[in-house]
């Protein structure tokens, strides 16, 4: 019922255009800004870092999507500039830059969503992104090239772009969604639905889901919570949790399909293809990534138990420079799995690196090899598998391994 | 009232001897097995990781503290192997060595306090303990080189040894105070008062504090627990707390002077010099550290959410890469400070580094001069501080850079 796919090709939703046009925001001289336009509108949703300092994209899109009810006409992302604590100057540019879009895509005001991301505390350039838009409106199109334009437009750090797709048949009718996203470091992402905000965020994550089903806003909130906590809630790269993650989905209803209780289960495991695949690529792009590793906690006492100690192993710097010379080192991750707070007998735990026994009944498992083990990390890929003997629950959480690079590339004076 | 030194010296506490012997655990072939005797016991108090998992040694000196009620004859301490997830053998090794040194130096097997550092996972050699006792004993000895053997022998990846004392003048009588430690690496103590022990743990950081004044258990762990909370318990290195990690506080009473309330208030400071000391001395010798920076949080709504801060900034791959290169960028700090959880409004907070304004007004600061920031950053050691402006509470959280070379170290196969 469901086709996913990596490469933007056929096949993207309609109801949607999408175009990119430099604006002199990237040092690079690249593409940096991207528009997406819905000229119908779209029913929108959106889940943002629950990080307590947020970009000034993040505090306005925010007040725009709940002055709509959820509806979005035009979505404006600029990289390059995160305009975040920028303090009320950047509120002005980021409103200013809204405006023009308003005006360049013909919508109200409130319907245009902002993102930024790029480097932070510089004064945000809007004269540069308002002097864009009519050039962005001439580079609108819905074919490949053009959502392949927006999803290279959108890039900083990252090394390559980022999209995934999906199509669902409903009685010949075809749903589809289409998800583009852009991020390599400071990645932790803790997305919420909107709380009370504090302040100026800084964006580093930014992921975009397009579908032409027919759906209401409060729909898209409630499959979208679960498809996010299972992809972008459940990776890890460095522990950051950026100020600007921002997930958007927009529904343009252009198939002319309702988002039934029938359609719902297809819908949702569709979406979650989506996700979990730019979930991977996120992680796969990450900042001087050698190894990508799934962590699948099992026999926790609680789900909550169970990520809480994937995410210790996750951050413990020692765990991850281990993997970087593939070295199958499980005291590490029982050492990172003691202090993760949870409650677990070591005596009752079993490791498994690739498939294979290193640690079981309080000590190296009898089967150990560490040659073999050795091999199996040399792999680009594998998984690790930790049973805590507590319980029923479990959680699968991907991240990667620490290496010289990352500290090259973020140590690098003033990114 | 307190003097503190650096060096072994002069002025130990009487009523301890030390010792050291080569017996054939660490690789290298250095002295690998420290002995700490007195001859007519001690009064004891300790204080151990919080990690669920907890090496052999940790599992039986606490044993040995409960059912002496606090008293220490002998403290054996082996580096090369941590005796941590080596199930029941490791269990029976430790107690092997315990009974060895119960009969080496004519005390009761409950008064011996073992603790082991190095490679964890792998069989503990007991018996080269075991028959390294007679020459530890003939080794024993109350000066300057003795406890210079002691502080070396326990070391592991340390490239110093780190000790520190004190001396209080009572009415012309010298109260004296020595300490002794290693740890360079998986440093972020968490230390507590013994709790109900699940399993078996790998010891990093072990510290030894030597006094001469005459005092009961109860006294010194209530003495301990504050010097510790803001010494060990308020540096991070790499965020990845040890699974072994022991402080010891033994009292000889050999002054002939009473820890009497009198006497506490200087007692105490004495005691926070030394562990001072020793937590920056680790710091200082940590693995790969380039930089030694002191978080300065203050303004917090309580101290709890001004060390939930500092340690967010102080385990943030982003900020200490930053911290690397001598970069200025306020946002990583301020990123994480809006992850850590502490609610705070970033409008509100000031950041200094170096003492030079860099953030206020929930923007770069006014006066920000990035050359100077830079240029301050570039010195061994630094301040920064971050004002939250939610109320009167601060801390002081020592930690450092994360260099390339910490990652080398650490990527190092089978360390």
């Amino acid at each position: 019922m469901a086709y996913s796919g990596q490469e933007v090709g056929s096949g993207l939703p309609q109801g949607f255009l999408w175009g990119a046009v430099r604006a002199g925001i990237k040092v690079s001289g690249n593409p940096d800004v991207a528009v997406a336009v819905a000229p119908r509108g779209a029913a929108a949703a959106a889940m943002y870092t629950k990080n307590r300092v947020v970009a000034a994209p993040v505090t306005v899109g925010r007040r725009h999507l709940a002055a709509t009810g959820g509806r979005v006409s035009a979505v404006v992302v600029n990289a390059g500039n995160a305009n975040c604590a920028t303090g009320e100057a950047g509120i002005e540019g980021c409103v200013k830059t809204c405006m023009a879009a308003a005006e360049t895509f013909q919508c109200i005001f409130d319907e245009v969503f902002p993102s930024s991301t790029g480097i932070i505390g510089v004064p945000f350039p809007a004269d540069k992104v308002v002097a864009a838009m009519s050039a962005a409106k001439a580079a609108l199109g819905a074919e490949a090239e053009h959502a392949d334009a927006f999803a290279t437009a959108i890039l900083t750090t990252d090394t390559k772009k980022k999209v995934a797709r999906a199509v669902i048949d409903v009685d010949g009718v075809e749903v589809r969604i289409f998800g583009v996203c852009k991020g390599a470091g400071m990645i932790h992402p803790q997305l919420g639905m909107p709380v009370a905000p504090k302040g100026p965020p800084h964006a580093t994550m930014l992921v975009y889901l397009f579908t032409d089903v027919v759906a209401e806003a409060a729909q898209l909130r409630e499959v979208m919570a679960d498809a996010v906590e299972g992809s972008f809630n459940s990776i890890s790269i460095d522990g950051d949790t950026s100020t600007n993650d921002t997930v958007l989905l927009l529904a343009s209803g252009a198939s002319g399909v309702k988002l039934t209780e029938r359609l719902a289960a297809a819908f949702e495991g569709a979406l979650k293809l989506v996700c979990g695949s730019l979930a991977h690529q996120i992680v796969d792009d990450g900042e001087g990534v050698g190894h990508v590793v799934t962590l699948m906690i099992s026999g926790a006492a609680t789900e909550a138990d169970a990520k809480t100690v994937a995410k210790a192993i996750a951050h413990s710097p020692l765990c991850k420079t281990a993997w970087s010379s593939a070295d199958p080192n499980w005291g590490r991750l029982m050492a990172a799995a003691g202090y993760s707070g949870v409650a677990f007998d070591p005596a009752k735990v079993a490791i498994r690196i690739g498939g294979l026994p290193v640690f079981e009944d309080g000590m190296r498992a009898a089967a150990f090899d560490e040659a073999a083990a050795h091999e199996a990390m040399l792999a680009r890929e594998y998984t690790i598998e930790i049973a805590l003997g507590e319980g029923d629950a479990e959680c699968r959480f991907l991240t990667c391994d620490l290496t010289e690079e990352y500290v090259r590339i973020n140590a690098d004076y003033s990114t």
